[in-house]
């Protein structure tokens, strides 16, 4: 099995042992800070007491819970704390297909690769439908698509890799499909805080107990590495995805639930402006250079990716590594995103150096 | 499913709510300070710079490997760091389980309940071999329940709950029986930094591609809710469970992985000695007391549990309710642990009032 991440890594050492200097534009780790009263939260965890260093409540800290609950406008008991956006949507997969109302699970291409990952584990079996040109999704694609095999839905947005956001009239209408087959909607919206269209909206917005949401604090907070997520699940799901996530994992890292609390009741809404700011700048000097390129390419509705294809040079491996090693730029081949997007490469815009990439391949492509 | 968390949090709840001070010897969290060293690698971590917050290397942090395989005598690529033991516990069941080789799991009774809900969630189906009365496992009894559909054979030493350490020639005829039938034995060694007996060995210097071994740091650096644990995997089976590792969880949180890497380096044997010598008091003073009450009991030769009979009051739920609301001490029924210590009740020696608790039963077996 090739998922996400594995390819990721391979990439990544790659452009590591690369001879000549390379711009990573390869991870969706976050390049700038998180919240200094992240930090802090984290010290003042460091000094507390041995009981706060035992285990938490397995559905999470119950005051983190709170915060994220009241921020949701949902009830506290819907919602779980998971080792991360990874864990929150194999726990909502596995909820929705253990119902054993269809095993199918109805996704996107292109995908993000974690997806059919998660599917197979779970013994589900995959049905991709194709986005539109721009990366939006057409609901009645997915209708066609959809019978009573259907268990699951999953869709990403704002969405990585093609940077779309779906309007509230899909999510409607997705939750619609996942009610007139029996089956599920998931959404993962991870990537809610870089919505640079102004219209995204949450698909907890629309009531339905045929509705999961998944996020995160990874990107919002900028920290990969301390695997903090949650879902939120329809009232009949909470119990199985509880008893699942006790079996797996027992319960979320306990200093980083403390970090991710601190940061949540502390952090002003400039932090999160600031960032997006930065992220816009960064997509419209990328852009300007890419035309200068003459790279046909996504301007990103939300999330940090742009999509970019080059005459005559498809997103393959082998193409990936000959733009490390010939243009010192490191992206993600299209082809690990499904079929869709093959022709593509996937560049996350997590490096200060976005326009001197740009520069390169501009000259690369000459 | 009535796994043990949710039986543990009912009984906690159940003393916190109860009229009268109750003594809690109900959760096997540690009620001693982790080494300092653990806060100050925490603290240096929350300095460290916006690139230290991303994702590890799925597998665990490189140095975090480095130091365990040093440790366990085995290749950094046989281990994996997970999310505390009982995410260890069930990537290596998954692994035993996914080769398809036999689904039945094998498993002692008195049992540590998440086994049977690990078994349940993958499939699988289990069977009990009863120990002796001392705790102890008789690798005859499970040799003649093993059969070529055993795929999986799960022991715990320092054993939860019967505090029974098993000698090295019963690991070695178990890991005999797992080869016999092409299964797989795991053994969990959480406790294994508790051991009073002087005869603990790990599965480890028996040396098969049919043993897993599962560990961890919640109990030795009093951590429980940091989830770091890892699992120790023959060569075969390591991209599988590297593979369920990513895909559910992408990574174990990384502040936890810094803070633990530092404890493992400038932690002093010391630490862990002066544990095992508090331990040790608790042991002799509780049982003393329970003898004055006239009970039955087990003395650990590892782990921090102590089992503990009285006469015509069986080890139920509502015993132990009883034992709160009128004795003012709270312990586990026996029954949570499966058929074999229905009559028991389980008190972990995580406070310092351990001879106090003792009184309080002696005098209400009075």
């Amino acid at each position: 099995m090739d998922y996400d991440r594995p390819l990721f890594y391979r990439v990544m050492r790659y452009a590591a042992e690369a001879e000549r200097d390379t711009i990573d534009m390869v991870s969706g780790s976050p390049d700038w800070e998180a919240p200094e009263s992240l930090r802090r939260g984290l010290r003042e965890y460091a000094d507390g007491d041995a009981d706060s260093f035992q285990y938490p409540p397995s559905a999470g800290l119950r005051e983190l819970r709170t915060e994220i609950a009241e921020r949701r406008n949902v009830d506290r008991r819907q919602v779980i704390v998971t080792n991360g956006t990874g864990e929150a949507n194999y726990l909502g997969m596995a909820a929705a297909l253990d119902r054993d109302r269809g095993e199918e699970v109805i996704l996107t291409d292109p995908v993000y690769p974690y997806y059919p990952g998660k599917t197979d584990l779970l013994g589900g079996t995959a049905s991709f439908v194709p986005t539109e040109r721009d990366g939006q999704l057409d609901p009645e694609k997915v209708r066609e698509a959809a019978s009573e095999d259907t268990g699951l839905i999953v869709v990403n947005t704002p969405n990585n890799p093609t940077g779309a956001v779906y309007p509230r009239e899909t999510m409607e209408a997705l939750v619609e499909v996942a009610e007139a087959n029996d089956a599920v909607l998931l959404a993962d919206e991870v990537y809610d805080h870089f919505d640079f269209s102004g219209r995204f909206e949450s698909a907890l917005t629309i009531d339905s107990d045929h509705r999961i949401v998944t996020s995160g604090f990874s990107k919002s907070l900028a920290i990969t590495g301390f695997r903090v997520g949650y879902v939120i699940l329809p009232e009949e799901l909470v119990d199985p995805a509880r008893t699942r996530h006790m079996l797996v994992n027992v319960a979320t890292s306990r200093p980083a639930q403390a970090a991710v609390l601190t940061a949540l009741r502390e952090t002003s809404p400039e932090y999160y402006a600031e960032v997006r700011d930065l992220l816009r700048d960064r997509i419209e000097t990328f852009t300007d250079a890419l035309d200068a390129a003459g790279a046909e390419y996504t301007t990103p509705e939300g999330a940090f990716y742009v999509l970019a294809r080059f005459e005559d040079f498809p997103g393959t491996l082998s193409n990936v590594e000959r733009l490390i090693d010939e243009a010192g730029v490191a992206g993600m081949p299209g082809e690990a995103f499904g079929s869709a997007r093959e022709d593509w490469f996937r560049f996350a815009l997590v490096t200060p150096r976005a326009e001197e990439a740009a520069d390169r391949l501009a000259a690369f492509f000459d």
